[in-house]
C-alpha cells in the first residue's frame, strides 16, 4: 500500500477506528437518534413551521457531536496533525495578512496587522475548541476587508473619527441577527444551495482576489517607486509560479508518493521562505526598496486606543443606521460561512464525525460580537481555506487502475486514481494553528513578518485566486464548450444535452458574476451578499422554467450532499419529482469514477 | 477531411502531384539514377575512398535536385506559402537580431543590425535561388555570435583596429576549407551523427540561449537602470509566456483546427505586435525607458566603413593567425549546417524531392566567403528554425484515433493523432522571406525595428532555448527515470533495459554539454566546435563498448533517416551486425505510432 501520507496513514486510520465513528455502543445511537429526530418529514401542525421551534437545530447539533468529544483529541496523535497544523498556519495566515494590508491603507489605518491575528487566533479558539464542526477554519476574508473599507468610505463621508464605534455596532447588530437566524434554524435552507450559485460565488472571490492582486500590485508603484513596483510584479509572478508548480507537482506522478505528499503539504512554507529571503538579497534587490507588512507593537492596537471600544458613545442615529449594515454582515456570513463549512464536508472526503450548522452560526454571532466591541475585523469561514484543512487531514491513495486497450499486446492505459482513504477528524491540528497565530502576535515573530515584502502577498492573492477560478465549473463547461466535438469523450454527460443550454446556463452563472464584481468596485459594495444570496431563489424558482430537468442534472448538483451534512440541516431537500441525490452531477460522478478525487489545492473550491 | 491549413490545402496537393515528385518520366529516372549511382557499396580499389573522387557528392547533388527546379516555383501557390513566409521571416528575424544586440555590445560595435540582416538576406538569396535544399534556412546563430565575440576578446588583448581585417580573413580561410570539404565528398561522415551527438548539441544550444537571454536582462540594469531592468524582466518572461502558451494552444484540440492552425502558424506575430506596443505604453511603462534596438543609417554599414573591407592590408602574421580560426569556423558549420539541414529534412516530413549536403556546403563556403569580405557575420544553417521552416510549409491532419477500453459503454479513449498529409516543397517561400529582409533593410522599416525592446529579444532567447531544451531526449529520458514505476505504460521500451544504462547514457551526453556551455563562458570558447565533433567518434568507438547493442537501440538512432537525406550522404551507414535502421529509436518510433507527430514548435529540436 503506497500512501501519499506515508507510513502514519495506517496508525492514524487504526486511532480513527479504535476512537472514532465505528465506536459502537451508547455514543453511537445517540448521534443515530439525533440524526433522525432532528427531521421535519412526517411533522404535521404548526410542527412543520422550523422558525417555530426555537434552539432546535442547535440542540441537536451539539447532541450529535457530544459524544465525539474525547476521540477528537485521541484522534489526533498522526503525523497528519502536524502537517496540517503547518500548512493551514501558512495557508491562514498569508491570505489574512494580504487582506489586512489592503484594509489597513483602505480604513484610516484602523485595521492593522495585529487586529488580524487577534481575530483570527480568537476564532481557532473558539471554533477549534467549542465548535460543532473543527474543520471548519474561520478567519479573515477578502470579502470582509471589502465589506469594511466600504464602510469607511461611506462613514468618512460624515465623519471618519465615527468609524471604530460605528464598526462596533456593526458588529453587535450583525452578531444579534446571527443569533435569531441560528435560534430560528434558518441555516437548514442552505441545503438549497447548488453549484449554480457556489460556482458563481467561487468565481467572484477569485475574481476579487486577482484584482486586489493587482491592486496590491499598483500601491507599490504609488506608494515607493516604479523600481519597487517593477520588482514586486516579478516577485508577484515568480511567486505565483512556484507554488503552482510545486502543488501541481505534488498531483502528479513524478517520484515517490511520500515526495509528492511533502510537496503538496508544503508548497506554501517552500516558497514563502525562499521569496522572502530573496527579497532581501543584497545589491540590487534590497536598493529597490519594496514595502514590507508594515506593523505595530505587540499585543497592542494599531491605532492608539484600548482594546475594548467605548462603542456606548456612538450617537444613537448612528446605532440605528448600523442595522442594515449588521444585516448585512450577517446575510454575508450566512452564505460565506455556511459554504465554507460545507465544502469542508464535502462529499469526496469520507467523514465519520457529524458537523452542525446552527450551533457553529451561533458562535459565529458570538465571534462577531467579541470582533465587533474590540475593534477587529470580523471572522467567518474562509471558503477557499477551510477545505484545504480537511484535505491537509486526509490520508490518499495514488492507485493504479490498468484500463486494458485493444491497441496490441503491453498498451493498456495506466491511469493513477487518488482515493482518499480516511480523514483524521480532530480538534488539535485548528487548536495548535490558533496557539501559532498567538505566538505570532508576540514582539520577535512581529518583526519576522515584517521582514516579508508586500509583493508577496499580491502573489498569494493570485495563488488563491486563481485556484479558485481553474477549478470552477464555469470555467470547465466553458472549455468543453470550447473543445472540437470529435475528441470529446462519448461518456461525457454534457453531450447529451444541448450546446445552448450550456451557454444559457453559465451565461446567467456569468451574469451573476459580473453583476457582482461590477458592484465591489462601487461605494454599493456592500449590497454584494444581497446579490450572491438572490442566487438561491433565482435557482429554485426560475431556472427550473427555462431547463429541463434532465439539463440540470448533468449541469447542476447540490453543494451539500453528504448525509453527515444534511443531518443538521433537517434533512434532504425537497427534490423535484422522481429525482434522488444521486441522479444530481452526472458530470462531477463521471470523473470521479474514471479519474477519482482531484486533491485540493489552496483556493480551488471543491463542489 | 480537416485540415490545419484550410481548404488550400488541397489545392497544394494537387499542385504537388502535377509538378513533384510523382511526375513520372525523365526526371524520376535521372533521380532514381543519381541516387543509386552516388554510392560506394560494391566499389573496389581506390575508388572506395571518398576523398579520393573529387566533386563526386557536388555533381550529383544537382543533377538530382535540378529536375524539380521548376516546379520547386510552380508547387509555391498556396496558402502554406504565405503563411510561411511570414511565420520564418520572424523566426528568423527576432532571433538574428537577439543574437546582433549581443554581437554589437560585445566586438566593440563592430556588427550592426544592417550586417545581421544584409547577411541573414545574402543567405537567403543564394539558398532559395541556387541551394539544392530550400528548405534549409541559413541565417545568423547565436553560436556564430558567440564565435565573433570571442575572437574580438582575443584579437582585442593585441590590437581591437586589427578585428575587422582578422574577421574577413577568418571567413576567407573557413570559406577556403569549406570548398575542400565540399569537393573531397567529407559531408558523408555526416551521417554517422546520432542523437547521442545531436541531442547533446541541442541542449548545449539551449541552455547557450537561456544563458544570452540573461545576459541581456543584465545589460539593462547595467545600461540602463534598475527601473527599466525590472521592466525588462517582466516583459521578457510575459513574452516568453505568450508565446509558448499559443504554441501550446494550437496543438491543442480547442476550437477548429482552422483556428488553431492561425495560432501554431503566427503565435510569434501576434506576441511581438502585443509586447511592442505595450512597451510603448505612455506613462510609467514609456518612463522606465527600456533600451530599444540599435540601428543606424540604412544601407551603410554601422562603423564608418566601405561596404568591401581592404582584406589585404592584414599584416601577413596575422593572415596566418587566422588559418586556425577559419578551420574552427569550417569545423561548427560543418556540424551545426548540416545537422539543421538533416533536421529540416527529418523523416516526419513526408518529403519528396531530394536534397543535396556536399554542394549545400560548397555554396556555404561562398557564402562564408562574401560576408568575410564584407564584414557580416557569417551565416550558417539555423539548428532550431531550419525544421519550423519544414513544419510551416507541412500540411497537417488531426485524426481521431479511438481506442476501445473495457471501461464500459461509450468509454473509449479518443485520442487526437497529428499526421502530416504532405509538405509544400518550393524556394518560393526561402525567396520572399529573404526579399522581406531586404526590404527590412531600408529606412521606414529600419525605424520600425529600433522601436523593439532589447527585452523582447531576451523573450526570443527564452522561447528558443526553452523549446530546445523541453523537447529534448536527455530531458525525457530524464522524466522517464523521475516517473514512479506503475504508472508507466508496459510497452514502453526503456524498461527494457536497465536503469543504470540510463543513467550512465544520460550522464555522458551531460558531461558533453557541461564542458562545452563551460568552455563557452571562457576566451577558449572558440574552441567549442571541437568537443561538439568529438562527440562522433566518441559515440562510434567508445560507447559500443559501454552500451549493448539493444541498449543502444532503445536508446539512440541515427539522426539522418530519411531515404533522400541518405542518398546525398553515399548511402546508408554501416550498421552493427544483423541490424536495419528501422530497429533504432525504438523510443521514437512507439511514440509516433500511438500519439502520432509532435508539431515543430519555434527552437525544438526534432530528432
Amino acid at each position: 500500500m503506497e500512501n501519499s501520507s506515508s507510513s502514519n496513514a495506517n496508525v492514524s486510520h487504526d486511532t480513527l477506528s479504535q476512537h472514532g465513528a465505528t465506536d459502537p455502543g451508547e455514543n453511537h445511537l445517540t448521534r443515530e437518534k439525533t440524526a433522525k429526530s432532528y427531521t421535519y418529514e412526517s411533522v404535521i401542525g404548526w410542527r412543520r413551521y422550523r422558525v417555530l421551534r426555537p434552539c432546535r437545530g442547535m440542540y441537536h447539533d451539539v447532541r450529535r457531536r457530544l459524544p465525539y468529544y474525547w476521540s477528537d483529541i485521541t484522534d489526533a496523535f498522526t503525523y497528519r496533525t502536524v502537517a496540517s497544523t503547518i500548512r493551514m498556519y501558512f495557508v491562514n495566515l498569508l491570505p489574512a495578512l494580504a487582506y489586512t494590508l489592503d484594509m489597513y491603507r483602505r480604513t484610516g489605518e484602523f485595521f492593522g496587522v495585529t487586529e488580524a491575528l487577534f481575530s483570527s487566533a480568537l476564532a481557532a479558539m473558539v471554533f477549534s475548541i467549542i465548535g460543532v464542526q473543527p474543520l471548519t477554519i474561520v478567519g479573515i476574508t477578502g470579502l470582509i476587508s471589502l465589506f469594511n473599507y466600504t464602510i469607511y468610505d461611506i462613514v468618512a463621508q460624515y465623519d471618519p473619527s465615527l468609524y471604530p464605534l460605528f464598526m462596533a455596532w456593526t458588529g453587535i447588530w450583525g452578531a444579534i441577527f446571527h443569533w435569531i437566524v441560528a435560534v430560528l434554524n434558518l441555516c437548514d435552507y442552505m441545503r438549497y444551495v447548488t453549484d449554480f450559485s457556489s460556482e458563481s460565488f467561487g468565481m467572484y472571490v477569485g475574481i476579487i482576489y486577482i484584482i486586489k492582486g493587482v491592486e496590491e500590485l499598483v500601491n507599490e508603484f504609488d506608494q515607493e517607486n516604479a523600481t519597487a513596483g517593477y520588482l514586486s510584479c516579478i516577485i508577484a509572478i515568480l511567486y505565483f509560479g512556484s507554488v503552482y508548480s510545486l502543488e501541481k507537482l505534488g498531483q502528479s506522478t513524478v517520484w515517490q508518493p511520500w515526495f509528492r505528499g511533502i510537496l503538496a503539504d508544503y508548497a506554501y512554507v517552500f516558497t514563502t521562505l525562499f521569496w522572502v529571503g530573496f527579497s532581501h538579497i543584497p545589491g540590487r534587490l534590497q536598493d529597490a526598496h519594496i514595502s514590507r507588512l508594515p506593523v505595530t507593537k505587540a499585543f497592542y492596537p494599531t491605532q492608539p486606543r484600548d482594546w475594548l471600544l467605548d462603542f456606548w458613545n456612538l450617537p444613537v442615529k448612528w446605532i440605528f443606521v448600523a442595522v442594515p449594515f449588521g444585516f448585512l454582515v450577517m446575510l454575508l456570513f450566512y452564505y460565506d460561512h455556511n459554504v465554507s463549512s460545507i465544502t469542508a464536508q464535502a462529499r469526496q472526503f469520507p467523514l465519520k464525525k457529524p458537523g452542525g450548522f446552527h450551533w457553529d452560526f451561533f458562535l459565529l454571532g458570538c465571534t462577531t460580537f467579541v470582533a465587533g466591541i474590540l475593534g477587529l475585523p470580523l471572522p467567518n469561514g474562509l471558503v477557499p481555506q477551510a477545505p484545504v484543512h480537511t484535505d491537509s487531514l486526509t490520508n490518499y491513495e495514488t492507485k493504479l487502475k490498468i484500463i486494458p486497450t485493444t491497441e496490441g499486446e503491453g498498451t493498456e492505459i495506466r491511469r493513477p486514481i487518488v482515493e482518499a482513504v480516511d480523514v483524521v477528524e480532530q480538534r488539535v491540528s485548528h487548536f495548535l494553528m490558533g496557539l501559532a497565530l498567538i505566538g505570532t502576535m508576540t514582539g520577535p515573530l512581529l518583526v519576522v513578518l515584517h521582514t516579508m515584502p508586500s509583493a508577496l502577498f499580491a502573489g498569494v492573492f493570485f495563488v488563491v485566486g486563481w485556484g479558485s477560478i481553474e477549478s470552477n465549473g464555469i470555467v470547465q463547461k466553458l472549455v468543453f464548450l470550447m473543445s472540437e466535438n470529435r475528441f470529446i469523450q462519448r461518456d461525457e454527460p454534457l453531450l447529451t444535452i444541448r450546446r445552448r443550454k450550456i451557454w444559457l446556463f453559465i451565461g446567467l452563472q456569468g451574469l451573476g458574476v459580473a453583476a457582482t464584481v461590477a458592484i465591489s468596485q462601487t461605494i454599493a459594495a456592500i449590497g454584494f451578499p444581497v446579490l450572491i444570496i438572490l442566487l438561491i431563489p433565482l435557482r429554485t424558482h426560475l431556472i427550473p422554467r427555462w431547463f429541463s430537468l434532465r439539463e440540470l442534472e448533468v449541469m447542476d448538483e447540490f453543494t451539500c450532499t453528504n448525509k453527515q451534512v444534511l443531518a443538521s440541516l433537517g434533512g434532504t431537500p425537497k427534490l423535484p419529482e422522481h429525482t434522488r441525490a444521486e441522479d444530481w452531477g452526472l458530470e462531477r460522478q463521471r470523473s470521479e469514477r474514471r479519474f477519482g478525487l482531484k486533491r485540493q489545492r489552496a483556493g480551488s473550491l471543491k463542489r
